[in-house]
């Protein structure tokens, strides 16, 4: 048993003050713990939640396989699971959405697991979240026909790999702050998703910031921050 | 003379539509323009003013050394320029503030022209600013005696270089978002800012969009853009 | 005196077969060569001339400094000199065009010098030759306006630094094949051109041949070659 | 059923217009797609052809795995499927051949799958086309032989690994455009293909266009653009 | 049979001396060598202490996995194995503790194999050691807790990956040295752990000695180093 | 005036309490500050010790070239200035040598600068030093000859750029602690001393901690910490 | 049947006039070859010889994996093969050997396929060749004892991964020329051998030249023409 | 005055034994040393020459700009001096020519100063030596008409810039060794040399050695050890 509520010495020590001091709450990267570790985490949420802590809030487990996503609904079986974002969201009810409109659009189809990983984190974080699919430059008008769209958000995340140039032309053509994501799809000079960061960071157009590759989840982070603030749509 | 509003063929083609479209009017990125292509935006700017257009906004000329900036001041006279920004702001009044308060701080003195660079950019967008310097996290006592006037922005803009660390360690204690701007303050590996960047993109905290090295321009477009909704302080 | 033509042992050895070879003459790249270099190439090609050679066509002196460009004038005064593009043409007066209209673009204003060596380069090797500038994709209306006379050519050659994305977006557009130009326009991570080469190595959209950074010499021959056979415009 | 022609809400968004634009239809990216989104598109392209649609013209389904293609052929069973070169082609009948001849030269016997992606490509665009394997410049008599061969061409790719240098060497032999192929064939400085990449950039002789790593699509599909004009052989 | 000590002619040749020259004997790196490699030189170890030299000191394998750890298990069956540190240690009783405290203290729980591997060598070189987990600056509170105990140090070994920033907060807080040890913990920039050691190279506070990603083994080395002249606590 | 000790709002914050919190007072790094900039700095020292203030220790100003030097010294006459390490200390007499011996050795006359200012370093910060220079391992019997000596230090600090590798050499040979210290001195592959810092970190000997590429500051620093317990020579 | 001697249309051109030109006949690069790439070449070689070929000398497959050495095996039966090296010979005996030894010393067990490749083709192109393996510089003491053998050898290969120092320490040492193999064996940022690599390249001792990463098969084929004209030992 | 031959406390430390040991004489590296470090240098030989040393050979002083070369000429009035290639040598006459050709061929007119250096280098160790400039990749003929003369050497050193590709080509037509120099020549991609150096590293022939990027006396150093056995032309 801990000694304290979320620290196990020698272990870990969650950060269970993150909502208070934050606005949302502490979420479990999950791709470079061991299994094991995953589920003691896991664990001692469940022990928390029993013990009757109330301010545990959507806890977020990102970038889990099938495996620690097992581990993970062993422990907390309420939880949802979106295997195509690899995320888990315990307890499984978003909250009510308010603020602004967050739409998440990507350049191709591989940018959907990013993509819906931002856009379920967005609204995980309390936003009203839109997902736009597979407007990709090499065909303008896919973009321009969802003009009108993109310009109802508060914030709009862009993902894209290969050359990573969607976020310039988007942010060109709207007021609203762009958050861009690269993602590591591509081959030869672009991939891992290297061209995609470093295109975004070097955009002429201006406002736009950039996340870590594949960062789905401090994209929709982000995004939901930014859109705190602005009219919540209809 | 142009051919139409702001096109010179073969030459330039400025983007005035860009206030309407985005809220913002074009910036001339001086440094890799020639001082003659200078003074020729300067003086076409000058002559769409005398010519009545009353839609040009405050038109800031960025990364201007003296050479350029003496250009501008040439075309423009009612300019206003600060040399430590590298900025001419024209015209030289900003807007009456609204909007969320935008805080630029920096890790140390050296990051003080992009810092300075990205506040006078918020401002000229609109925004009330304030600027907080050299609190870097080698002596973390120093950014913990600022953390309540922190916590009273809409959003931070963190300049550092070196290692740039300081984003992460000031996102993880506000609600705000955090514009990290990484600056090309540093040596050995850290020269150029590239290390700042990729410890930025790296941000174990989340709630952080990057732009470029020494984007100060970009970082305070998109801390403007940001706070807009916010209530304003005071 | 050379011990055969264009030889002088221990020192440089020309290629005065490429004409009959390929179709155009050598170039001569100045600035990794000494002063003292460049005017002892320029001599010897006036040697050969004064010496009743005819199959020397237009020679090239690309990226000539001041300096450099005096040294070519002293010995062939006779060519002409572009500031600008860093170019001199010998003999000045370029052949009479022929095959498919070579179009060269570019972002910004700052794209401009290579631009000109690219369009300067397809002239002398025979082409009709267009320029279009400031047409960068954080204003898409600005592109859009200039599709029409874009689709005319045989041969586009796009211009760009910071992001590199504008010959993604021209050649999505477009059926003529787009020869990508990555210029040494940007700073941070944009700086040098590595990030522009990359991306557009990395073009989501087929069409795309890339040269190196800077390289307006090598665009335009490529180009000139590309439009050869293509019908002549009017 | 999508709203509309090729679009599937938050999934795809085919670029059904891209034959009209640009000549030639959109080819699908397989390798970075879900076994599940590949069955999607291939389905997608099956209802509109049961629909009546006649524009589809040859689409092009690139780098597929085994598992990928049996998806397609799933769907469209009378595509053709060229295991080595990883590409399927529906209808499996290319157009009738047009144009300049398009060769495809490749350094070593590894460079076969990129090499053969490029020739099949060109082939589906409407180009007459050849293959010329293992020239590589460790032997130059190889090449030397085939001379005569290449200069008939309106157009050579040339695919290498390792030290990329075969480009140069057949560019500056041969008055026709050369499209540069970089493999990722090699190890060691040379593993992954950037080392041949970079070669190919810097050649030292004009004449070359570079496309991505391995891109053996793009590579094809621009020699069959450059060589449209050119007259057919034989 | 070795010609000489630890010497197979073709194959290896121990560092039989180093304990007598450094005070800490040698240590066999297995992840790069075979298994019949590792199984070898075990067995040579077994063989010199059965001939009876007795300065063989405690003799660690490092980065073994499960079927390396087998191999030196079979020939050193009194061997003790970390399974977690990847460590194993012949014989398993550490040196009685002196020196000073190290404590080796890590960002996160993914960062635990390292530092476990660190914590171990410090031991086995025969000084009292502490582990501290989970302490990373995205949550300040926890490692401000500790600061009590990390004072207590004579050395602190800080293991992080992701933006590795944890060393420079740690060692602005205290007087001992502080060992950074990068792990390759991390994704898409931080992928593989250059970034962290890069921060780690950069960072703004001095009294930091950077080791190579992973290298927990030179972490402990150098921590034990370090604290050997130090009061022994308590 | 500054509102309290050491902070002038909007410009900088002096870590007065280092001393207190690190045992060695916080250092200026002069190369990326204005001229203007480490004036104020220097005043400001100079105003708190015209206050009465006596816990500024030594303070040192480092990487200072000639126009920054005279800017300290105009501030502070009394300060030490040596040129070669580009270092000025303020007061100038360093404390009395306590602890054990540090060693600066170095590879070569061209790494001196960076050498002698870890070596004052450590003096100011009260530890008795020695500089061995030129023992580059192209000629391993100088620095053979140097081993007796290096032997009675509590750490030795080895400066070297080019490939670096003599760190690895001395460390195999003695039992205290190495810190490494990359030099920017070399050309090609090996400039700005990446090289060096890449092989100092692959070190196959441990007992090596690395510091930035010429920050001999931070060298000079962490030697002083490492031999603060050990017994004093002689 | 091919058209000519080793000459399969579209597949693959043997350079059989290889050792006529150079003294060596060609290698097989095996793991960039699929399985049946591998096979025909071994065919063809097979045929080659059946029918009378008497000038293909000892062939060397190199870099084979068990897969394609059964591959080489089946089609000529009669080759050597060594696993540790993944190299085959056809036919099985090498040369009487002629010219100075070539000695190939390692750093580290590890190193040893590189190291044994080296020397079999080194043997195979008919130079006295040994190994001498393990003596990393970590420990002086073992490559010092070794000295009287290294300065009987015409040329030494060094194989080193890590740090990769090991060839500038030899060299330093004799006055043999010194061909230095950097191998992928390292982590962090000596994984894949590039650190090795350039540390060889940027060595401060002359005399030293570097081949690619794992080129044991170049390393030896120029350590043998490097020996050609020495005397023979013994 | 120095306490031994050559060594200068805390300063310099000549390696005076490397003439014995290694058949060569140290030389020293003149750029990255201050003009007093140079200038000591050659005096400390000067006095070493007067007290009646005999064995100090021809030293050679390289990268000397005009400032150094000229502190060396003062001590030393009876060195040579080769602007071109920076070298200076003392004493000014090289011994009698013995051992085989050193022919040093350069790609480009800009290679020559690199390549100048080598064929001096060469020629002060005691070979007879050639030049041939201008024999680039890019028309072959010139490297075929060469190709008689270049299979007169022992060694070959190749210099290249740019695409660094004439190694590969010039080793596939000889049986000689070839030293492979990259020089720093080019831009874009090709600047600073590196692409060069990749490209040498990964020739697709065999039989080459690559130095450091512009070490033409590192390439003429291994050209004389190589070619020191071979037969005398002539």
């Amino acid at each position: 048993m801990p000694e304290q509520d979320g620290r196990i010495e020698g272990f870990l020590d969650l950060d269970l003050d993150r909502s208070r001091r934050r606005g949302a709450p502490e979420a479990v990267l999950c791709d470079a713990k061991s299994v094991e570790q995953v589920a003691a985490i896991a664990a001692e949420y469940a022990r928390l939640h029993a013990a009757g802590r109330e301010d545990l809030g959507p806890v977020l487990f990102t970038r889990a396989d099938r495996e620690r996503a097992a581990a993970v609904l062993a422990a907390l079986p309420e939880a949802s699971h979106d295997v195509g974002a690899r995320l888990l969201a315990w307890p499984a009810q978003p909250p009510a959405p308010s603020g602004g409109l967050v739409i998440v659009a990507c350049a191709g189809t591989s940018d959907l697991p990013a993509a819906r990983e931002a856009e379920l984190t967005a609204r995980y974080l309390g936003r009203p979240t839109r997902l736009i699919a597979d407007i990709g430059i090499a065909g303008l008008h896919r973009l321009q026909s969802r003009l009108p769209e993109l310009r109802e958000a508060a914030c709009v995340v862009v993902a894209a790999g290969m050359d990573g140039a969607l976020p310039t032309v988007v942010a060109g053509q709207i007021s609203a702050p762009v958050v861009a994501l690269p993602t590591s799809v591509g081959y030869g000079v672009a991939s891992g998703g290297v061209t995609a960061a470093l295109t975004m960071l070097s955009a002429c157009a201006p406002g736009i910031g950039v996340v870590n590759i594949d960062n789905g989840y401090g994209a929709g982070h982000l995004a939901a921050q930014i859109a705190r603030w602005a009219p919540t749509p209809g």
